[in-house]
């Protein structure tokens, strides 16, 4: 299993979050973030304004998926959550060891 | 070491963190987020309403651990964010490979 | 590819961040989170004045940067972090497996 983590733009979510339920998958968590990446000092678009990109808010979306669903995954990001502007955000991919469904306590990839 | 990352409903937050006190757990680090499981389009209880499962609100609680108390922290997550309905959360675990103690730069088992 | 987190005080944070761009990192995330480490019960400062501590508001700082980088970015986090006093936070390093960059596709080290 890995977790698929992508700091991506707010607007993008919903795009994405259905990308992603078209490919199968079945959970996803969200949390809200701020980040800059290379361009930190010069400027960025935000919500039709232009600012010097310090901080900025950005949605932060955690996939974990069996290991042979990374691709598709990965794949689906880029394409959803692209608009070709610099800030589009980044795609992480981290080893995971196990996951375990509380409710029921089924482990490893029948508890995704 | 490990990181056990564990989303749970939000009412059972400071049990599990008691019962994780109780076993010997000397941190841990809690952050909001929301997300879904499988029943996404389907009904799942919050706050005694009932709602479509889209993005609702869950607690991310992360504790490191060293490997060999993984289990008992996994079992006591489990026993004690358990309601047994849907939406009960999941667990997650993943490898840390090292962790320092930024006050003294004490870094490894020691530092947890 | 390693992910260094860091769970710090608030008011470290922009001291934090300039010393890592100083040192040539080129992007960082950063969300609001609560935790606590060893003296849960004991007391801790925090803005002035005196808490029990039991979940105490903390910067989460994430920085995806090379193997060869990581030494540097922990060394830093603890020179910019520390202030001595307990609760100074804690700095975990967790493999990535790959990175991608969503604008372009680009992966791995040339997409950090
Ligand atoms: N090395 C990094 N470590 C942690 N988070 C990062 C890193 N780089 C980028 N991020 C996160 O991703 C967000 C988006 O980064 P961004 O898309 O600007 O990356 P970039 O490499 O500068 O690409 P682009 O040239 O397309 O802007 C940042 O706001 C930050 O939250
Ligand atoms: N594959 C996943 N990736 C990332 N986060 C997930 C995943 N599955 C679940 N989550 C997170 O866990 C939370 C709780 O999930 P949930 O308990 O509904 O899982 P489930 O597998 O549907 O189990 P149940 O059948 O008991 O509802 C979600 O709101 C989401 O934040
Ligand atoms: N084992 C852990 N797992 C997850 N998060 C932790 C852990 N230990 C500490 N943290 C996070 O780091 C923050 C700061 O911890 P803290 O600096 O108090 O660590 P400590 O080990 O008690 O060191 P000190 O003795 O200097 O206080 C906590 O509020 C929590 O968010
Ligand atoms: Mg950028
Ligand atoms: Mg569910
Ligand atoms: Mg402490």
């Amino acid at each position: 299993m890995k977790k698929v983590e992508a700091v991506i733009r707010h607007f993008k979510l919903e795009e994405v979050k259905d990308a992603l339920t078209e490919i199968g998958v079945q959970g996803m968590t969200v949390s809200e973030v701020r980040g800059f990446g290379r361009q930190k000092g010069h400027k960025e678009q935000y919500r039709g304004a232009e600012y010097t990109v310090d901080f900025l808010p950005k949605a932060k979306m955690e996939v974990i998926v069996p290991d042979d669903q990374v691709k598709a995954v990965v794949d689906t990001i880029l394409e959803s959550a692209r608009t070709g502007q610099i800030g589009d955000g980044k795609i992480f991919v981290m080893p995971v060891e196990d996951i375990i469904r509380i409710r029921t306590g089924e482990a490893g990839d029948t508890a995704l």
